[in-house]
């Protein structure tokens, strides 16, 4: 086993819908990795220490003392243990500080990562994108003077990094919007009916609409427009996806006033090229995508924590350094 | 009997969810109503005959050849038959050239009042509410030459009205959106678990926030308040009433440019009232509610149509007339 192959940290990717685990070696690099449909509403029995036993205990075993780190809702008041959030603006310095170390209940431990709050005019919050956030950071260090980091989802989160720190940001519950008007509002009926066809024209057709602004006066085209027999039922969702995603992208990029840092899309592939093809549309063409940025992440808090250093028990590493 | 109190007209307001059948006499007063909650996907068996036999047939049996017409969804697509739309703008005379009388299946027959189409940029629909507007315009007539007839409710409609005619509408989700958010999405769940406490202070720090425009990046708000110990859970839903009804609201007045024309409220009591508190905050203070518009628009179109002097058989008017 070369050095480069030495694990030296397990990261938890320990979300809402799904738990991924990460085997980490040396500079971050991912050794193993496994997924299991474990979000924390999903956990079975609600067992988290077993979960954690399942999903990485052979690691454990096999590595004694190698640290853990978990990110994500799993320190939400619903997860594992409740981690308070630490405040923006928030640095790696400031996460660390936050960091809480709970019993795993097989005589290990595993650190989870805080929250930000945003106190703002509103209140803002987040769980995991942080980690995700200082991974992109770590991928591309230029990006920590100023950026903007957008990671679209259900609840997508709009970052805007500056001085190496989380500033502030903002929330757009696009996702979650449609899916609950697709499967339980009278716009989704038709799809429903009649089964989804993906059109990208319908996507910027509803793109194009939303950018004119006032989407909620202009959301029940996606039901007349179908009736008057000029848009096809079954591609009403793409274009109420692009009423929704438009509808986003106006009103970040309005609060913007004209000057759009370099912007950075974090998170699953092809939901990031449907916000990239958008921003096109909104007139932000240089846009960079980072899809991995979750066990970048976990590896730098580990870094600036000193977990990492903590990890005299691998009896193989200085036999195998020469 | 006196001749005020001579039937004259049969007409349903029959919509989505509900059926309410009114039985007229001269000058569209009422002298009898019933309710059932046999809206057009509620139907009995999907029995739309039957259904009208239960609901009015006594009075058919007791006046024969009493004319009888009918609004709402029973003309759509889903409902008894369908009747096609008649464009903007849609005056009394266009909404009678577009009536469609059908059999009743029991040697009787019953008039349908069209929909109407605004094909505008974007097309919007409407049915049923077009009788209200001219109900309203019949009780109010000063309202003919130039007003702004407001419906709110799950698909509020905002109608335009110039010269005795229906100029164009817009739709506004509002009361589906709200709908489906409290019962299936995160924003709705503190609330579905403590229960609901109506709080009139949670509106309008809605209302509020909703005024300043970017609902988008703001309804999340709702839960990151509660989070935060800065919003009840049991006073969310009406905050994010507040936020809904303020971001209709925003949209449509800004599309006015200012120049609010005399604006006027139809519908159930207590919504309108909300809808009027609303206004208020928007700077709207002269604002009429309208509670009973069906039957009288049922009334006036019957009157229009010239099916009012087609009951013949009512054999006692003309011996009671003195």
């Amino acid at each position: 086993m070369s050095d480069s192959e030495i694990p030296r940290l397990i990261g938890l990717d320990w979300g809402t819908s799904s738990l991924r685990a990460y085997l980490l070696g040396e500079g971050g690099r991912v050794l193993d990795s496994r997924a299991r449909p474990w979000g924390i509403q999903h956990v079975p029995d609600g067992d988290f220490a077993r979960a954690f036993a399942v999903v990485s205990g052979d690691w454990r075993i096999r590595w004694p003392g190698l640290p853990a780190l978990a990110a994500g809702m799993i320190g939400s008041a619903q997860g594992w243990q409740e981690v308070p959030y630490v405040a923006c603006p928030a640095d790696a310095a400031r996460l660390v500080g936050g960091l809480r170390r709970i019993d795993s209940g097989d005589g290990g431990c595993l650190h989870l990562v805080p929250g930000v709050l945003d106190a703002g005019a509103l209140p803002n919050v987040l769980r995991g994108e942080e980690t995700q956030v200082f991974g992109a950071l770590r991928l591309f260090p230029e990006l920590a003077a100023d950026a903007l980091l957008v990671l679209p989802g259900s609840h997508s989160k709009w970052t805007a990094v500056e001085d190496n720190a989380i500033r502030h940001f903002s929330t757009y519950m696009t996702g979650e919007l449609f899916a609950v008007l697709r499967d339980h509002s009278i716009l989704g009926r038709p799809a429903r009916a009649q089964g989804h066809r993906p059109s990208p024209q319908a996507f910027v057709r509803g793109l194009e609409l939303a950018r004119e602004g006032a989407v909620a006066g202009r959301l029940f085209s996606t039901r007349s427009l179908v009736l008057t027999g000029r848009l096809d039922a079954g591609e009403s969702l793409d274009y109420l996806s692009g009423l929704l995603i438009g509808e986003e992208l106006r009103c970040a990029l309005d609060g913007l006033g004209g000057a759009c840092p370099p912007l950075v899309l974090i998170g699953d592939g092809a939901l990031c090229e449907r916000y990239r093809e958008a921003l096109g549309h909104f007139g932000v063409d240089r846009v960079r995508i980072v899809e991995e940025a979750a066990s970048a992440g976990l590896w730098r808090i580990a870094e600036a924590a000193g977990l990492l250093a903590a990890t005299p028990d691998i009896p193989t590493r200085s036999a195998n350094h020469v």
